[in-house]
């Protein structure tokens, strides 16, 4: 006769289940949760074992409403994950959002995880170090919509005590593709135990947290999201042999390096 | 044969100019631009001179194109002054504002000042002293909505160098009208002054400022906008006769007290 | 027909009101309640119109509940308000806070004035510039026993909701009768204006305020109480001929003018 | 032949040596000194090697002087360790500190260790990080009664050059007991080698220090205590299986989980 | 029969006496003392009563040394006051200081005020609000120079107890000449009454102070210096007639008005 | 038939070659560049494989100019390393490092490390700990002589990009050789690497990092320094046995304890 161990929660909501995150998230998680339900405005297959598939437009707020239905928490990784026009970025992440939370406040949900990103302060410098009690410096439309994300979800544990970590996503990508991601490297593993930590944690309140693993370099201090328990077990530094020491410094005014952002500060709009 | 004083701009944009400070400042600030190109949703009236009146909406892209065409700087007090569904501020006061500074970009307009409000910062406590360098604390939708256009604005600024003073405004009105007011209040002739500050500083990068006159209490402290020059002239000192010491303690659970935010701290979204 | 004009609290009870400040303050705080209680070890003389006396001693548990009765707010001037031994201090100013508190939570009291010393924080420089978030520095026993009445009266706050202004005197005399005094006098009209911003102010949580007056030197900046509303009226300005420009500066040792505390550094337990 | 190495300190005396941690202190602290000193009001036994055992009450003054003779340093363990009425805790926390540092100051001791506690800081919320140059925020009769510790300690150094680190201990137990002791234990070897650190770093100044393992979850911050050497070699994380990850979470209003005092938030004085 | 009125000191040193302050100052510190001792590489003309001149290289340690007999407090306005190559600004402004404070320490002179300059600053920018808690930010050669004469005079302070006042100056004019004027002015009354605070204050250590009047517009807050005492009198307001409102936004890369130094930003060394 | 690996560098300067940290390093930098020009004005033997050696005094502006011809980083060890007359340090440290950045500025050199020093920061306590934020606090001519060159360096960033990373070097030595070493030390190793952090991070602007191995005990937080990507691999601790637990307390009045810069404190001018 097996045992069954009873999973924590009965049903975890993952938004933007068909995106790059959440294609590596959809199996990591289902050890919380008896369900998990997927969403996704683009395809995600078929459901498999303990899986919920819901196709959901977050920018509809009647189907939000619906797919918060039983939910106990939200990994919200849903809306678009890159520079984009204005009114595209609106619909997802601003009026996607907002449905959110009205949702989950109706539904009764008790926390979020809330993907930021290190893009709601991408115009600090290089040389800067930021934590979170620093104003917010976004870097472009999608960075804006973070600082955006991060103010509703304030204004939700103020009001009706509804907890959020903000986790500002560094570079979670399998390995680092360029220098800057020495620095901002978050692996898979550590995001994975950043969302445990924050999922179970008994209080939580409006945590912002910077997403990264335990980089040589580091532009963030996670000072003040010590109670979460997160300890980073990777590090960029193993791929240290993809960048091997070099004497080509970037231009005075290249903007990619001189600002967090990277790449992100020369897209968007353009001057006039 | 009488002498022409030559006026500092050629045309101000005054938006939101039939609401009730618009409709303030319509005559006040004419003696810093030969034309005060006026603009609102509402009504406005009949052109006097030195106005032009252009019926807009803010949430139109291309009629805000238009609008910008010729101007050199930007009042902003457009949008929704107050808490309302979460859709209506997204038109007005999140699309609205992109689409002004997309505007003012595009036109080559050097300086914006924008209206912002008490209500980014209204969770904060009615005993804490808050300065701009603290994060935000919006108290409403409307208070999310004016903390989005301080992103939108900051990021302008540090994309573009298009410079922007927030004004957080307190209460501007003719007199206070409760006892909070003693506290947040901001004369119209403050507020006159104030913008004269922002509007011929040579340099003002992207300043935070709260608008309030000199009354002997306060929440707020400018000391990181000592570079405007604005010194208040008023206090609400001389309407200490409308609220006499009074033992009536609030209630110890009376949000409307305990934040800064007074009665928006009871509209908006309720608990489930 | 005379009008009666109502006095806003029925029952203000002032301890200490044989004491130096509390003879002061007899008549002066009349116009804020139908009765003032007087309290004190020693003796008050007769009760004038509008007054109670009750001699009380602090330490007494039993009394200081008895003499809570009927209260609905507090000015806590009793005590001891030099240095001195400290099995007397405790007495005092440490059992006297204990039983005063307790009293005042189960009389249901809604707030206290307590008068804090600058003794609380006289190991702090006369170079250094001393604001309410910085760590206490007490110079003596007296100035420990401040700290106490600070904590306990934190505590209050934190578990009760009790809320108390702790006001941290500066030198409340006639005028100054040294040079320290230039900086650190605090007239009493000024006291007085400063009890009446503490006692009507619609919250005051616990806020801790230095009580001074605007003096041209200071050594505390009062930004964290800013909510309270107070604006001094005078300032040592007036006493300038008292202290003439003189070229004796103090010796390089001399601990009574590198610390803030004055000549309590030279007071109290001595070395072995 | 066997040589005798010479133990650092001559005699250190140990308070509360009767008491939980006294119980553990009582053979490790032996390496370092000829003579352990042992202190209580409660039995403690026989003397044993390097042993001295004087039964005394910390409120008895000429008792106290009578202890210090021929001591070198204090491990302050004694007192009440838990929350009880105000004039227990005053006797033997508040009297009782006041008589050690006037003993130690005639018996020319050179340092104390002070058993302070996270009590002092227990209104700060789990959300918080807390570092020693934030004021504290006591949660009890007892965390008030180690503020005054804290001060009276912080006195003897300015005054006298008496040297102590005050050491708020976390949960010093064997394993932890609740989920709030896997961020706030403090295993004994840990303690062991904090109390090392305070005795034989060469100068300490008036230090406070926080006493905790290095637990994965933290609330405070020792930055400022960063030249005693300390670095823990051990982690609640061995632990973590007796917690295992549960949607649990407490009530909103669950004083006990939203302040880092734990269940002394709902000890000590009752409203009303 | 006339009565004597004593000054306060001796004899006064004032170096630079030649310079555009020192001839200011030449008569207007006459009151302070019995002699002034005027210094300076320039010829003085006469010595009128009271004074004693003495042409002196402050690079001439001997010289320094023999000038400083007798001397009860300086006032060092010597050396090189805008910018030049650096070898002449090292002989004068680094050389000259060095000499100064060994002959300050072997004549036993009591107080120091030093002429630093806002130059010490003036890479901040101009929407930056500045402290004496701030790192140095030097626009030039002179103002590394005055960073020098800081560190120079801190040190002095630390080792052996010899206080200086460090006034980093504005911009002390008849009237501003420019627009930048308006925030840097200082009027001559002004530097006066500072340096009359800072020569008589009981206790001064080692202060830096911004040299200001009260103007509207200021990028530099001496809350530090509170207890100087110093309380200007004049404003810049004055000559607001000067520099009319105007719409003529300096270009966004003019250096002179992103940062606080002005034209020194121009000045010295060139790019390569 | 072998491979060439390129390096990094064409061409490194490493001025104070001759010197104990000089020798060092002499070899341990070959790895990234193809040629290293060592420079002194002591003799450094024969020019081995990859190294050209110069002979410079560094305040002989042309030779400085002459030395630049080609350089790409420079590693500035050279001038005075220990206390000693101030012209002395003059001309080494304060002229030299003038020539050096004008030199610098002139042969477009891109970056350079500034060895800065601990006696930067000597007059901060022992139990004080200090980040680059903080003012500096030298404790001798040549500490002084340190803070300039990072006004300089500073300077020579803000006006024209060039970078500086200024390592406060503490204790670079084989071993501790007393018990404040343990807390300072810095090993060769460690020194390498911050070294190899410094030239290849991608930006550093105006680096300040205090220059110290993972020791147990530490003043200095190097928070504002982690873009460097800088981790120490050594610690003190290997050496703890050399120094064991002792009861011998420094006396209270012994500057090298009490200050950080030990006995550099007792070096330099004498008092009168």
């Amino acid at each position: 006769m097996t045992q069954t161990v009873q999973k924590p929660f009965k049903r975890i909501l993952l938004t933007g289940a068909a995106g790059g995150l959440g294609k590596v998230l959809r199996d990591r998680v289902k050890p919380w949760a008896e369900v998990v339900r997927l969403s996704d405005v683009a395809g995600m297959g078929e459901a498999r074992a303990g899986e919920e598939i819901v196709k959901c437009d977050l920018a509809d707020k009647a189907a939000v409403l619906a797919l918060m239905e039983g939910v106990d928490v939200v990994l919200h990784f849903g809306g678009i994950s890159t520079e984009a026009p204005f009114e595209a970025i609106m619909q997802a992440n601003i009026l996607g959002v907002a449905n959110l939370y009205e949702a989950v406040n109706k539904a009764g949900v008790k926390r979020v995880v809330f993907a930021s990103s290190n893009h709601a302060i991408g115009y600090y410098r290089t040389t800067d170090t930021v934590d979170a009690s620093m104003p917010t410096r976004p870097d472009s439309m999608y960075g804006i919509s973070k600082c955006f994300g991060e103010s509703m979800s304030r204004y939700y544990y103020d009001r009706f005590g509804i907890e959020t970590v903000c986790i500002r996503i560094g570079s979670s990508f399998p390995e680092p593709i360029n220098k800057r991601m020495m620095t901002t490297y978050f692996s898979y593993d550590d995001l994975v135990e950043m969302l445990r930590c924050s999922l179970f944690a008994p209080r939580v309140g409006h945590t912002i947290i910077m997403g990264q693993s335990d980089n040589a370099s580091t532009w963030w201090d996670n000072r003040y999201a010590s109670h979460l328990g997160y300890k980073a077990k990777d590090s960029s530094a193993k791929f240290a042999h993809l960048f091997p020491d070099s004497a080509g410094y970037p231009e005075r005014d290249d903007v990619t390096t001189i600002y967090q952002g990277g790449k992100f500060l020369l897209d968007g709009p353009q001057y006039r």
